[in-house]
């Protein structure tokens, strides 16, 4: 078998597990490794700074299953932590590589630049340690293939991010590509027993047959974003009445009957806790149950009641938490359950979510977020992926009525403003891989799902410089700015008049012409690039309906102006929650 | 004595140490916080994210001598850690506050979000320990006020970022404001006796004597940025040549008959290598050695003959290091010295880097590199602060001659892209502070010195919405943005024609205006903003001599076309020496 440099090992590694594009920016540690991407099948993908590149990965990584960022010793990779920190929290599987100098400079403790310049040349790992679920230091080339998997397999596994350095004088050593042969087994190495595996599924029969209310809860945390299709099995043959947390909103699709929508509790449009509050049976997959998407934790279900599944792990009440495989535990599960032999509960209070329209009295008045969500549901297509920024969008994506294979990104535990425009072109780019790869095998692509952004004003001003990135490499967005001029969420909070929570006005419509798209007369043909600023239905009918925007291919980025209090009455009651929250 | 509450006696002791100017983003953790600084007389200052806050706020303390950031727990503190990691490197002093949840909610290690979600609430302050020189954890009103005298202590001792956790439920917890009336004192508390400070100017007293070829070498970093009064004093009493790193460029007076310019080795206009490698003795203050400034440790004396002082130590060869306190010794030092006995070296090849003119033979030439900073001398003026991008401006900058009281401002350490537009916005409050604190005082304010910022295109897309926030507190900037159409400094080292170097092309001269700048027709009369973008000398030379431009009000910003692939040839060493350190 013959040899091949380390970087041409880790790129072709990245590329078998489906990464083709490796976000970052380049850096005098990382430039000589870069040579190595065009060879394993990679595209770069250079963001405008590393915090945006680590958001781009993670929206990447969300979608296509694991996602890739490259950086720069000490000043790139602090850059970015916040944005790995974020993808550890929500279980987004990111393998972070950094340049680093030299071995020897490092084992000499010489004053790089990029350090601290106080000879601690490994602090930086130190701290990535705290974020991420495994690290390789690649500086022995007999055994940096095997780490390489070792920690790729982590991420998969885990479905966390895992750290990667490479010293730049690592970069052209020669390894042998003999593993390569060999894929990476990125499913749970736990081997239950057969008789483990028969005693748990018993006693989650045993619960199912004598509820007399039973619940599923889905969300996408703790590694289960990738199961949406074993989780649609069981909900589908279950019949057991489904309900999505706000950033698990999409994991199962909106036409399954006993599907019922998004459980905010009482600041839903229908209220979903007497439901769930009276539930003696909740089965929760993937749940993040922080604060922010459950009133302060008024609505998580009672955990005596609760069988909490994680990727890895089964916790059922009064027993200990028992390591599992989820991805081959839920479809055992689900092919072992009888459910004709079920209670059936009334479901009559949880309603029918699909009915919801907006009520806009007159066209020509000023849009507001009681209806902006509800009214966008006609527009959606399916495959669509819909992220909502951490602003007012989080909130609004309860009324989401999502077609057939869309879904939602949505954050459920980390909440990082700026995090949704990078992670949008990063989804885009995984959706448009999946679209080029389908045309590549001539599968069908008339059904093309779009990208769309629900963004506020003040996370768009936090990241906007990645609209450039966008722009550069010609991804397909649609970016909707919901402006109200200030940090609304927080507004509402804390200090509705503070200038504190107020923003600078900016020209968000222009926006694309200026970080680099043509003007109309010279526009690419492949990549139309179409902007509006819209205050009323009509302005923004006018512009959904037309032909430019329809259109799949290229950018459109529509600015809404909204009220600067404009906030549906029931989200008040969520600010008032967080309020109380602060002592 | 009356009782006040624990966040308005954090922010009264920054306003005794003259921080006027907070710098952040809002966040729910920190939201009720904002309140008290109006009535503590600071003035909060919204960045559009959190690490342009942390770049303000190091640029801020470098002018002030003091900054401050506030931040949210989580994303917004682990966003800004790559500002504080810079300005831990490179010895400014920042303090780092950072708004965290309820005490009680950290103790129960629930699920708050903003959290890993794994019951680890302390973790990022585990991962600012690295970065930090001090670190108060508000938990108890008893030891808050204390607390936060300690780490203020340090934070102005060491010139360091110091870290300050403030849970939300403290902020109005009442705390005795009876400490405030004794001021903290940040001078070195080491307590030499007269005996070891007597031995130590003896040692050094004998070495200039004995000294054929001395050197003064002065840096800013090691916390000798404040005492550049006191090194101006020793190095005009001395007579000794001196020479200024890069990053030092400033801290000595270039009107000093004996000032050389920096110390560039080669690569300078003046080769200073001859000099300082035939020198027997050279006193090193606060030098930062990196490999980027010294072309990789090329033009570094020799450390046998080097005596090296920082703030709070000083090594004379073949010694222990000592602990001192620079602010103490260095007077005691320059009061001591007799340097009429010592030797007259002949400082004959350090040549007159004030004789130095652009050499341009035709006015509709393009701009270039080679000519672009050496013509600009002609237009700085005294007072003015000039910010040096870490981009091909660290090199130019060898090339200024400052005006009396005029400085630089660069990295010699951490050198983080995109830093210097947020530091400008830092460094500008506070020249704009201490201009109005003297017409408060009825001083003179003739002489205005302008914040002046040399940026490149990268580097500008790696910050850029931070131009927003200049424009909405309406703060006085010049801007020159040296446009080559991609990372210049990165592809000279590896990657000439790569794409990777390359960048997004931007509309820089119409920033402001997309930015939150008014246009003409409706401007600020006490900001004007002036845009141009210039390709050839002419051009430039009819910006500079504008009437609008010489106008210390408002922002001025300048594109400056540079050729794709324009270097001084002498830079290109620079690039070579830093290609071969990446093996």
């Amino acid at each position: 078998m013959g040899k091949i440099s380390l970087a041409q090992y880790l790129f072709t590694r990245l590329r078998q597990n489906r990464v083709k594009y490796m976000h970052g920016v380049p850096g005098d540690f990382t430039l000589k490794a870069l040579d190595y991407l065009k060879p394993a099948g990679l595209q770069w993908i250079n963001s405008c700074n590393e915090l945006n590149a680590g958001y781009a990965a993670d929206g990447y990584a969300r979608v296509n299953g694991m996602g890739a960022l490259f950086t720069t010793y000490g000043v790139g990779e602090l850059s970015a932590i916040n944005a790995i920190a974020g993808s550890f929290a929500e279980h987004v599987p990111v393998v972070s590589i950094v340049g680093t100098p030299q071995r020897q400079l490092q084992r000499q403790r010489l004053n790089v630049h990029h350090t601290l310049g106080d000879g601690r040349p490994r602090v930086f790992a130190e701290m990535a340690k705290h974020v991420t679920a495994a690290q390789a230091h690649l500086f022995d080339e007999n055994e940096a293939p095997e780490m390489i998997d070792e920690v790729l397999t982590t991420c998969l596994r885990n479905s966390q991010p895992v750290y990667i350095d490479l010293p730049c004088d690592m970069v052209a050593k020669e390894v042998p590509a003999s593993r390569l042969d060999v894929p990476l087994n990125g499913n749970s190495a736990i081997s239950k027993s057969v008789r483990t595996t028969e005693a748990l599924l018993t006693k989650i029969h045993q619960r199912l047959q004598n509820s007399k209310q039973p619940l599923l809860l889905i969300d996408s945390g703790h590694g289960v974003r990738g199961l949406s299709k074993d989780i649609n099995s069981f909900a589908e043959k279950s019949g057991i009445p489904t309900l999505a947390m706000p950033s698990g909103n999409g994991m199962v699709s909106h036409s399954l009957k006993n599907f019922y929508g998004v459980h905010s509790g009482p600041v839903g449009r229908i209220d979903t806790m007497p439901y769930v509050g009276a539930s003696d049976l909740v089965i929760s997959i993937g749940g993040m149950f922080s604060d922010t998407q459950t009133l302060g934790w008024q609505v998580v279900p009672d955990e005596n009641n609760m069988i909490v599944m994680h990727k890895d792990s089964i916790r059922i009440p009064g027993e200990p938490t028992a390591k599992i495989a989820l991805e081959r535990f839920l479809p055992a599960l689900t092919e072992s359950i009888t459910p004709d032999t079920w209670n059936r509960p009334d479901a009559t209070s949880l309603g029918n979510f699909r009915d919801f329209r907006p009520t806009i009295k007159d066209a020509n008045d000023h849009i507001d977020q009681e209806n902006f969500y509800l009214y966008l549901n006609e527009h959606l297509r399916q495959h669509d992926i819909v992220l909502l920024a951490n602003a007012t969008p989080i909130l609004g994506g309860r009324d989401l009525i999502l077609p057939e294979s869309s879904r939602t990104i949505a954050s459920g535990q980390w909440f990082s403003i700026g995090h949704m425009l990078p992670a949008a072109q990063g989804a885009a780019l995984a959706q448009w891989q999946s679209r080029k790869d389908a045309d590549r095998l001539n599968r069908s692509t008339t059904d093309v799902g779009r990208t769309i952004l629900l963004d506020g004003d003040g996370s768009f001003q936090a990241t906007a410089q990645e609209l450039s990135t966008v722009i550069r490499y010609r991804i397909p967005l649609t970016i909707f700015i919901v402006n109200n001029s200030g940090y609304a969420y927080e507004r509402h909070i804390h200090g509705l008049e503070e200038d504190y929570n107020n923003l600078a006005p900016w020209r968000y419509s222009e926006s694309p012409f200026w970080f680099g798209a043509r003007d109309k007369s010279q526009e690419w043909s492949d990549y139309p690039v179409s902007t509006a600023k819209v205050e009323t239905w009509s302005d923004l009918g006018h512009v959904l309906n037309n032909q430019r925007f329809t259109d799949p291919r290229g950018l459109k980025l529509i600015e809404v102006i909204i009220g600067k209090y404009d906030v549906p009455t029931k989200f008040e009651q969520v600010f008032k929650a967080a309020g109380e929250k602060l002592g």
